[in-house]
């Protein structure tokens, strides 16, 4: 079974609903999703804040978070996952943003850094790396990481229902 | 050249931004758009409004109109279409909506009936049919359509700035 369908599975379980904000993978992750018949039932949204100004009034992204921490950190992911979670009313808030490349300007961070972020109605997951490849391999792969980091915690979740500690790999 | 690779060279002579509201096609349009090296110049964002509570809080869609019209019709696409342009501060907006499968309810509306819209500074231009096909073919082919729609519209923006009739294809 797909991971999004094993994603789907447990979300009507539990009737729970999810909603998404990328900015890497540019709506792929949402696709991915809605490619499972039924899943009208859990999936409510996926803000694809793409400019810095999206993430501001698309998902309540504080300027400051932006210019302290900058668009790709895990202030922003973790930011992005609990806000597009409270403002769509859902239980489950899942959020990826990362650095595809062609390099702008003088960043030291590298092509391929991705922050992932679950928020759940416990607490928040995280995860931080670097996927290799081209643009587009990059995109696909921070989807396919995204979701089963979804899929991980819903299943911790499940079995620790008190899970609210931080997650490293 | 693929269609959202002309898109974004017309866009950046143009300086234009360009915002999506999606809902059949899930994300894939978003994706397709932010394949290109360089779309962060001028794609702003992309809104998937899944559930009728995102089409009404992230993209202020009357809950009069989708009450009156329903969320695959004519008047939401281009409602989808001239909010996202005007909440995103851009010259372009783009949108889909349509019915990608298992019926629900008793909805006399066929499965595959899409609605796209591109809302350009000089007035709105919208597409209505039936896409057939399986339900990820529905949205791969109702993103490919509006993005061809889409380039359509900006070369017809180039030859004649005061467009605004209506378009039907």
């Amino acid at each position: 079974m797909a991971v999004e369908e094993e994603i789907g599975r447990f979300l009507v379980e539990r009737g729970w609903h999810l909603a998404v904000a990328e900015t890497s993978t540019g709506g792929y992750i949402g696709y991915l999703l809605t490619s499972v018949p039924g899943s009208s039932s859990y999936f409510d949204r996926s803000i694809v804040a793409y400019s810095n100004e999206a993430k501001e009034t698309s998902l309540a992204i504080p300027p400051a978070v932006l210019q302290q921490h900058g668009a790709v950190s895990l202030v922003t992911a973790l930011a992005m996952a609990t806000h597009v979670q409270e403002l769509s009313h859902v239980e489950v808030g899942l959020a990826v943003t990362g650095l595809t490349g062609p390099r702008i300007g003088r960043s030291s961070k590298p092509i391929g850094l991705t922050y992932i972020a679950v928020a759940l109605p416990c607490g928040s997951i995280w995860w931080e790396g670097v996927i290799p490849g081209e643009r587009t391999e990059i995109q696909r792969q921070s989807a396919l990481k995204s979701l089963e980091m979804l899929k991980d915690a819903l299943n911790r979740q499940a079995t620790n229902p008190a899970l609210s500690e931080p997650h490293y790999s």
